[in-house]
């Protein structure tokens, strides 16, 4: 305990597993329930989803599909999460009075689009409780939020502090984007309008100028990610729809990594090895961040490594690389074989 | 209605009208004012300048020169507002004193400069309230206010939602930079002193190294947008002081325009132009969003064009784009001929 | 008094001296100490290390070095401060207890680290008052935040404007990147993993693509220098950790003035020219200020110079960028020669 | 409208009819439910109680009962209420999904015990909404709220201001003296442990000293008659449990009707006719009031009548009580008859 | 101070002067005017009244009267007050433009009725100052506010604290009688309709019962007292519109002495003895707190007075008495002599 | 749990012992400590002051004999508080950094007088948290405020929840009088001053009016019970200072029991049978509540009992009567055979 020795401690909200994607299945398509066996080992969250993508005329039998893969699959480490309806829409009340007490015991977090304020997290929370109470349901549901409204954004702090049932928030840049009136059909990552020009060369002012092209997510992701750390809970990008640039889809979850986030959202087979790849240090991050652990014995005071000084705070940062690295090495053997763990 | 049939809807607020520039004009010359009527019908605001660049000498010609382009022209559809003098200022009450009950019922909008905190609103909402009782004023006045200090930035959530009155706030550079000391002498756009620079190339650690310039901008803008949508009220950019440099205006337009701005300020009549093709979509991105919304029917599920998923939120996106264009096109007819509305 | 005469006047929490680095030194190594009378005259502020960086079993020593330091030197213009060991530590009590009693008239500033919000503040606040009294310190000591954790940046205006004994902020980056688990271990400054990459060339898909690096701690900094001017104190950048990377220091420190902020941390000697060059304006800068200044006569209306509009916004910009210029060159002949003041 | 005559008007949420009494039925009764037909005529209000009274094993009977009454009567001009089961009871979630679909279109308001906070309203303020939506209820549901916890008295403001749907507040006695643990087993009315003694006379210390009972509910009652009228909804008092003692019931009614309350709950049919009496004004007050609308002509300016003055402020109070008589009046005959409407 | 000596002082806010009755005049009425010269002497404060009781048609007269009043006489140290029409009224106004301009330099405090929130005293502070500014006035006029809305009740400490102009709060019954729908057509004081009865004699149930009036205003009182105190403004009672009733007069403002204020209105002549009496200590009660202080020494301690134990907590209670007594007998010669000073 | 049985359950936080007294001794008098060990078994709470009616010259000697009373005794059940000296006093530093090292293993609460606000109850709490853990205390030291300033009234609710270490407040009606200028010299109690008197007989005006007094103290004692109840903390009365009039302080006392107080403080031995009787339900109240409950069955429906209803909300008044008693009962072997427990 810091009081009693003063020996610098990594946060204390670090997760014990990794989230490293939630990875998206629309249970109404049978073909998909098919293969989630095969895909269980693959993710570190499986997410059944009922909202947005799955056509009005199909949101009955995306229901009954997710319970159909909540009662048929054995989970192992793997959560099973589901996206509800939005609290507006026509469905979500028939969502949660059809899945929790038919799959409650097999779910472990709902996920609640369109977030606006903490009077949203109060609504569901104690609809889940009421629930729980009448279903018998052994655990108590967690809440995941998406943020994708401008006043979802404006009250981030409020909604990640709501309810002890918080689990995290993730970004939703499609409808923040039209929340916002952002000029843009894409979903997350950069776009081509939002560069920074260089002066003119005063010299020969004709010439071509660089420009620079600039993150429109960085406000949003880094507030968000500063909300969910107050309140003990876990930051998560979302989608990226390009599915096509597979490239640009890594450069954005690496980013989002950087900044915080534990996980991001795929929505093809095909992102689940980027965003392991993104979401995961390097080899060589785990390696440099041993290497400032060992050398610096108690903790505090400081050493130089590599020309750089390492103190208290280099300490704590290097803790934090380690234990993400144990918790995925812990689940995922090729990635313990690469760390050494 | 949502509740209803759980079609997505783009944001409730989508403007009726385009926005997409504010052409300032200072109404105590002469010259100026013989030009308003040619100036009408190729902008969208026009606003006649109490404040900033008008000099202490001519305060008093210019709110008579207002009242004189007030009530000698016919604005159509374009609107007229007013920038008073500062809620600090000797001048501000004569200024609404004399515009008032001369020329309140052509004015649409009163644009409030150095807004800090929401108590400014309040003052300046209730002046309004008495003198159009007392003038019969039959319309009530809206209120715009520019964001130009640091402790407007920190209340600008309370600011956008403190009275019905508020139409929107305007990014305001110059003063945010001189409010917060920043060390610069220019108005709006990047500046060569924020970059972020590349690591040294390990094996030739002397070799130049790639540098890339940053937005100073883009958390005071990013919350700005989210703070005014929260509250259902429109975001602009503000002034772009390089009137000599259009390159940068363009690009500096085109970013506030995909982040959710509606429009800007234009301070000489060369900025038109760039103001209007900036924060118009181009033909191309409309052509887009066109064939999303065809290509998703009722709104909801999801179908793939051109590698790429589309989905209820990207819908949305599209419809957002697609309505944008509509009312810039029934406004402008050399916009609706490129879209083809 | 603008309300009399209407001109426009700069910030008025101009601040009277410059403030350019915060050098920061381990009191307990007696070398060190012996090199204290060379090092007053070439910094601005001179910080006695109590927390970080200084071994658990160097707490005690490092105490007395600071007061024997204190006491034995002569200040001159330059500030001494100290930073005391964490809130939550087992070392701040006797920190106190030993240091104020003994140097408490000797110190101008104590720097409080990992501060979460106003009542970490409300504290040491009090705790100073009690402890004035009861050893007669003559002068009121002042308190200056670090900005480390998730939590403390959500609450940072409220840090700020808690206690009229509040003097600044600076960033903590290695404690805020562990706070966030941002993946890092560096200490301040840019990250190769924070990147925004371009679209894919549509005629040539596989040809490399551009990528433009971010600064990570955008929104943080920008935020943190609104909530300080919003409560009339001043803000630092903190440490940049990369000693052997000055090209890379003097660009972040560079971007700090330009953002705002008024000084930074100098963790060795080699950094403190950096710092004095990056928060001084260059001779340039200061000119074209003058002249701005100098044509805009009461500072009011517009002139154009060089093909820019300046006016009464510009001519408060032009302000700052003199008087910080002036306030260098009373502490420090180089740049009063370099200026011409 | 004030701005524009200046003459004094009533405060504008003067209700539109009356709501002296909500008189409770246990709907699981068939007795009960044999005479709510003639009930109907006698009350304003008529609630089918599903909360405490009516015992665990008939909560179900009960709901079946209320509808039964819903369905089969015709209400006219008086209210149908219900009071379910608290939002943290295994019935209340039962209780909505019963009543809203069967007799939803039959109920005016939904009685919601034990509120602590805006964030119970919240709750069932979204659920009622998507039960509406999902059956086709064609009005909005009114919500009433019980104070009845120590945490609902400190949060009533909020409380009020929860929900457009909010319709009033009563206050709870039994339970909030429960909460607060306040040592009595009365529901309601005063307490002979609560009075202030006089001091002794000093001539005669030992003689009788008189004592005066004092009302243990003014501050909760006054605060509560604030935060209604401050969201524009309705106070009420709550239960008045000696039914043996109709005097003492009296006096309670008519100091809540004196301190601003519409109503009361009556629960014993004996209550009925001293609740019509206790919130009714005297025919002679209301002959006073009406004097002084006459006397005061515009409603400006002053007047003396029987010695006492009266002015716009007098005007105002005796519009509530002629108003407050006019809605009596027309729907009770006796009273039209009393006051000479 | 009390961190250096410990002892016990009184509030630092004691009044420097009394302030026992702000006596109303209609300043329409040219005898009213003709005896303002000797009734200057004889009260403590003096207000122009230009809101309710002046009859619409007069309210220009009122204006003009109080210019002359404040311009023809010379008002020692006597207070001259205005209380100007409300702000939604239309007469505000001109009430301001008119009078502050010609009369401002000899107003000490304007009077604003029917304030609900901060945002009505941001709205008179900021146009107070614009005018003072404009026409010169050489005071920063103060602001008192009258409590008469059920929601300025519940917003009564943000009141207080909205301004440093607030010079203090009075109760304002009769309006906010009528705003909570009090059903009393009396100007404060007691009413017979609020009691509380005794329990029946068990042996006699039969047997008339005593009860006992209660205080409708203890709450509203209170926490008026309260929210001034914390601010550091004064409270004061209101009107007593029973001039008729000298006794209950004399009573109401007796209690509301005791509770804390330090004055009241006096509407009418024979008002003005009873507030001297009521807003003055007994002779009696500043002989017993000259003892006390006495006794006490230093402050510190206990000491036993005719069988009661006095320490450090009534001391100050005794300099409360006496400080309150100081001032008036500075003022007021027949006071002086009744308390010896 | 409700949300499992339905069953009404008494507020969880149901004292586990009582409170009935917190006894005041002065610690710097030998004669006071060797009565200590006769007192404890007498008293429920003993507490050592520090603060006021101890004088500035025995604050040492005070501090001494505390720690000397608690080395030296064995408390058995009684708890032991100390009162330290108020946050801005010169001896509040050293009573903490005196008796927390020494005796704080034998201390139960500490007591702190005049908090203002939240942040006074964060400093206590961060300096015990420092101080328990240097000197290894190995109960978590709990804190009491007292109520006795204005702005500490306007706070309430803000200091019963400002920390896990708040144990309960106490009524400070002296300085709390002084902090608003009540015209008073009385500690605790009614005042002649506070009456209520009736309209005079309108048949015979001069006849003799009766009068009822009222209770000063009536809003901050009802709003503090909410607030300790909100926050789950017990509220308690404070000093009644005429000690020699026991009937007055009896009436106070239980007064202060039925509006929900726990217990009080007694200054004088005469005081703590007082506070012994008014503390302790009567024989007669928990018979009465004793057959509620068996009347009851499983706490929900409808019973009659003497004429009077009994539900749900009854039967949890009826369980706070019990449980008073029945911890009385534990402790006290008198009570015990008078409840027949």
């Amino acid at each position: 305990m810091p009081l009693a020795s003063g020996a610098p401690s990594p946060p204390s909200e670090m997760p014990a597993r990794p989230y490293r994607m939630i990875h998206f299945f629309p249970p109404q398509i049978e073909k998909v329930r098919a293969k989630i066996p095969e895909l269980i080992p693959k993710v570190d969250i499986l997410l059944g989803n009922l909202e947005d993508a799955i056509p009005a005329s199909d949101k009955e039998a995306a229901r009954k599909g997710l319970i159909e893969v909540a009662l048929n699959n054995d989970f192992g480490d793997t959560s099973l999460w589901t996206r509800i309806n939005s609290l507006d829409s026509p469905w979500v009340l028939d969502d949660l009075l059809t899945i929790i007490p038919q799959a409650g015991d097999k779910l472990d977090v709902v996920m609640v689009p369109k977030v606006e304020g903490p009077w949203d997290i109060h609504y569901i929370d104690r609809l889940l409780a009421q629930l729980e109470a009448k279903y018998g349901i052994k655990k108590s549901l967690q809440v995941h939020a998406i943020l994708e409204t401008a006043l979802g954004v404006s009250n981030v702090e409020e909604i990640c502090a709501a309810s002890p049932r918080m689990q995290g928030i993730s970004l939703g840049p499609a409808d923040l984007a039209a929340s916002r009136r952002m000029k843009t059909t894409r979903v997350g990552g950069g776009h081509p309008s939002y560069q920074v020009i260089a002066d003119p060369d005063a010299e020969n002012p004709e010439a071509p100028r660089v420009s620079a092209q600039q993150d429109p997510w960085h406000y949003t992701l880094a507030r968000m990610v500063d909300a969910c750390n107050s309140a003990g809970i876990l930051p998560f990008y979302g989608p990226f729809g390009a599915i096509d640039d597979p490239v640009a889809g890594e450069y954005q979850f690496r980013a989002a990594f950087l900044m915080g986030c534990v996980g991001t959202w795929t929505l093809h087979p095909s992102q689940i090895d980027i965003a392991k790849r993104a979401f995961s240090p390097t080899a060589e991050e785990v390696k440099t961040a041993k290497r400032i652990i060992e050398a610096m014995g108690d903790g505090t005071g400081t050493v130089m490594l590599d020309g750089r000084m390492q103190d208290d705070a280099t300490f704590k940062q290097a803790q934090v690389m380690v234990q993400t690295a144990k918790v995925i090495a812990q689940r995922d053997s090729e990635y313990a074989e690469l760390y050494g763990f």
